[in-house]
């Protein structure tokens, strides 16, 4: 089935969670306000439904293919990259001074949501293009930003993250990628990258390489990597392609999923040196990587949010038309559609919630990245920072899991390509991998969100949370159960933090065999949190006569997630906290 | 990476878990003898690296293919297979009197993990051709037993389950193949059956399809049902293959994984009638069909350990080669191979701990089977009947989450196809769906095991659980821990056992609701006990003096084991006792 953008689960989300009413009063957040937000949403779904999702399973079945260095997308993408372009969908979030048209974050948040649920292999080519004009806002030089920025923002040329060598994954001190600095004050690059996501391809007319890769006299490791901009074409005096640059793609990578976006290996610098610019200041390119490394991580984790609602769209369809065995219950004589069945009504509502509660946290921490560049200070902008590893690790790890769900409730259907359904876990399956894996994004959170601040950003998160435990201690019936659960976790969150904490320094095995079910510990208290804040809001809009189902669905998915996700927070924290010796009692050497 | 037969833990793990030694004392039985089990285990080892492994990954990117109703299976099956024929594997556990070994239930399983390791769409063959075997012993008439099974039993034929059709999967009542009595006593079918595994092949000279269908005057539902033997060639005088029968293969499916597995669409009768003959009497065949469901789950949880030990072993390989990354307790200034890192090791220790749990619980369950057929009575029939549900349910919900883990170990790598890794989450996916979801597994469980004798049995595994809790508590401090862990499982499990038994009758709904969890926490909680007998054994044979590095390992596995993953039993518990009021709260038009 195709995908139907969920504009009102989305748009309640912004509303009572992320707050855009509230974000809309502050100045330079004006287009925050629902009815923007409505109608900015409304015609993404659109272009989202009736162009892009389309074109999702033909492409998949004919991926991007590569011959002789050139890469041609799969049918269809050109004329939706066009259709794409035209609307001016590239520079949504994008500032208006080249061409954007400066919406907030949260809105190009739900923005982005919707594409990648119509199409991830699609959506990855404006992700990483965003990321490259992320790092040019942040380190370009006025002239740069001026060539390229407009190109980019327009969506005619597009852009890439060059990271990866083969030696050097999560490792970048293993980067081996040089950079010769040339008379001009360009630079010649040589050097070896792979994974490179659109690193080649038919959409655009150029492609902006923003390329990691070290100097000659750099120091060893991390301190001693610079990030250049190396564009497939170099601008001519008009600013228009010109020469071809010495940067070709030798190969594609054949997948598991995501198969329409080109995975490049790229070869720099065979024929001469690849001509690269500068960004920023030499041996800093780890620091305005980060930059574009957060902002795309924010994006993967939306991406994991995505997948788990069209994962989630198909199968209660298919649940709904499959007619399959009487209900247990005696209800009907006859066999039933399986949505009757108490298990598959089970993982339904799973993948509900998990699909809700990912939603939620990263709307949230949109709005807070919205309010940190608009008013409010440092303070939110580490809470917000705090947030990025856990809507990258928690939601694409829920991702794989809420896609595995969906080809369950199909059955041996689930397992025949021609369904669908498969395609949605080979996609996903890369989202806790790709932009750091997993134990990477728990590395950040405990590494460098919790520890180099002593937990304080932590604790101010906690705050948060017991202050919306008193508001739901002082609600009705629902709401005062949520409090219990939520207070629970967020007392095993606690406990894990000051172990944690504790061990780091004393016992940093410890410490970090315990990281990544601490990341996943607070991503599930974040997301159980925001749940309840949504519960909050609508069992006041029943009260103030709302849309009655609606919004008892929301207060049913925030009740499954207490009673059967919150819960895995203790689990969590015990295995933090009693789990390390087993788990580091033999010597590697003997696995 | 190739695949290595993991004799020791195998062998380990028959000895001190399945109890062979006692086994063999008994007659009939006396083949599980552990020196016989080491010879046999051996060879199978060789065969399966050597001839069956490295066929893995080239028919996966080389499937079976069909054409005008032939198949032909991938490059190397019909060798491989000559090879398999040749050496007698497929009659290791039949009976002697059709030219079977006659090998214990026990043995088999150990050699059926390797064969499905090895190469998951290979051992398909052997496996449904099993199931065919078994039912002909039940139900077969003499005649058609000295017909068919000396030729099923040393592999020249095979043989098929046909049950599934395109509106009857798990729900058997819809069934619409229809079989019209002929005056030759055979019967005349017309029908479609889907997802027929092997249901076209050319690995041997004949195919015996076991068919479900309905005769004329048959009762509606699944009293109406009886099962034919539909030879894809009718044997001649001579028992050879003689006149072809009017069953066509008219395509086979692409699937997510198990490729090479030609799984076939067959179309019975378009050109007048297959020919079917009847097996036992008519309108039993549901009863028939049970027998070889059976033992097919049973030997699907055994891929489900399959695949984990082969995605362990293929995680544990490339993350000792993998150098990435400093250590974090500083113990090396450079970077080190992944297998240093905590959350790689813990990825790797829950992978063993699955995949040995798996194991256990397998291997043990086996073992009741022979002990069951060979002296004792219905009672440990009985229990292994309550475990077959576990093995099948539990180690292949497990067996994705292992090989999910171990492309997540990979890195980005793992997302190529060419690595390997992808291919066994993908070979996976099927396992916790055909010979009955996991839903329907957990049907099994508490309505035919559990329901049936109002919970006697399951209390009976709870008292044996209790036994070696008393064992654990008597030992040393590990085992001593062990049995406090082991202890709160246990008593998850009755207090959702209590829950389950008085729901079902007073509230159907809100005890199916809980039916999965409740196989799951089953499952672990027996894994978990198995793994505590060994634990105890293992400890006792470190005083003996045994293999040190080799029974540490299966101490720290067990010890992780009641770490991380015991305690989801609690968790499990509390979601049926109190997590069906918001899983059942809105009504599925709803959704």
């Amino acid at each position: 089935m195709s995908y139907k953008a969920p504009l009102e689960e989305v748009l309640f989300t912004l509303e009572h969670i992320a707050g855009i009413t509230a974000l809309s009063q502050r100045p330079g957040l004006e287009a925050a306000d629902p009815e923007t937000a409505r109608a900015v949403l409304t015609e993404t779904g659109r272009l989202c439904e009736e162009v892009i999702a389309p074109l999702n399973a033909p492409a998949d079945r004919a991926p991007s293919t590569w011959e002789a260095g050139e890469v041609t997308t799969s049918a269809g993408f050109k004329e939706a990259w066009k259709a794409y372009v035209d609307g001016g969908w590239p520079g949504l979030s994008h500032p208006e001074e080249f061409g954007g048209q400066a919406l907030p974050k949260v809105i190009g948040a739900a923005a982005a949501e919707m594409l990648n649920a119509a199409n991830l292999s699609f959506a990855l080519c404006p992700l990483l293009t965003d990321g490259a004009i992320e790092a040019l806002l942040t380190a370009g030089s006025d002239e740069m930003k001026a060539l390229y920025l407009p190109k980019l923002i327009a969506g005619t040329w597009t852009g890439t993250m060059n990271l990866t060598e083969p030696q050097a994954g999560s490792d970048l001190a293993l980067l081996r990628t040089r950079a010769e600095r040339s008379e001009d004050g360009s630079y010649r690059l040589f050097g070896t990258k792979i994974f490179i996501t659109y690193g080649e391809h038919d959409l655009a007319e150029n492609i902006c390489h923003l390329v990691l890769a070290r100097t000659p006299d750099a120091p060893a490791g991390v301190r001693g990597i610079s990030l250049f901009l190396v564009p497939k074409f170099l601008p001519d005096a008009q600013g228009n392609p010109g020469t071809r640059n010495d940067v070709h793609c030798t190969s594609i990578e054949h997948k598991l999923g995501i198969k329409a976006s080109p995975t490049a290996v790229l070869q720099f610098g065979d024929q001469g040196g690849a001509t690269g610019f500068l960004i920023g200041e030499e041996n800093r390119g780890l620091e305005y990587m980060f930059v574009m490394m957060n902002a795309a991580r924010f994006a993967v984790g939306m991406q994991g949010v995505a997948i788990s609602e069209r994962a989630l769209q198909q199968a209660t369809s298919y649940a709904r038309e499959r007619i399959q065995s009487r209900p247990v219950d005696g209800s009907a004589r006859e066999s039933a559609a399986i949505i009757h069945h108490p298990d598959i009504r089970r993982l339904l509502m799973k993948m509900r919630a998990l699909t809700e509660g990912g939603r939620a946290l990263a709307y949230y921490a949109a709005a807070l990245n919205d309010l940190a560049h608009h008013g409010e200070g440092a303070e939110t902008a580490a809470l917000y920072e705090l947030l990025v590893p856990l809507v990258k690790g928690f939601c694409t790890e829920n991702a794989v899991q809420v896609a595995s769900d969906g080809i369950q409730i199909h059955g041996g259907m689930g397992f025949i390509e021609e369904t669908g359904a498969a395609q949605h876990l080979r996609d996903a399956r890369i989202l806790p991998i790709y932009e750091g894996t997993t134990a990477i994004q728990a590395n950040d959170f405990l590494g460098r969100k919790i520890l180099r601040d002593s937990g304080r950003t932590a604790r101010a998160l906690i705050a948060r949370i017991a202050a919306t435990e008193a508001d739901l201690a002082a609600g009705g019936r629902a709401a005062r159960d949520y409090a219990v659960s939520l207070g629970a976790a967020r007392k095993a969150f606690e406990d894990a933090l000051g172990f944690s904490l504790e061990k780091a320094g004393s016992d940093p095995n410890v410490a970090w065999a315990g990281s990544v079910p601490l990341l996943m510990l607070a991503g599930n208290l974040v997301a159980g949190w925001q749940l309840g804040r949504g519960l909050l809001a609508a069992e006041a809009a029943l009260s103030a006569g709302g849309d009655s189902a609606f919004l008892q669905s929301r207060i049913a998915v925030a009740q499954f997630y207490a009673a059967h996700l919150l819960p895995e927070a203790a689990l969590q924290r015990d295995r933090i906290l009693y789990g390390a010796a087993s788990l580091l009692a033999l010597p590697p050497e003997t696995y």
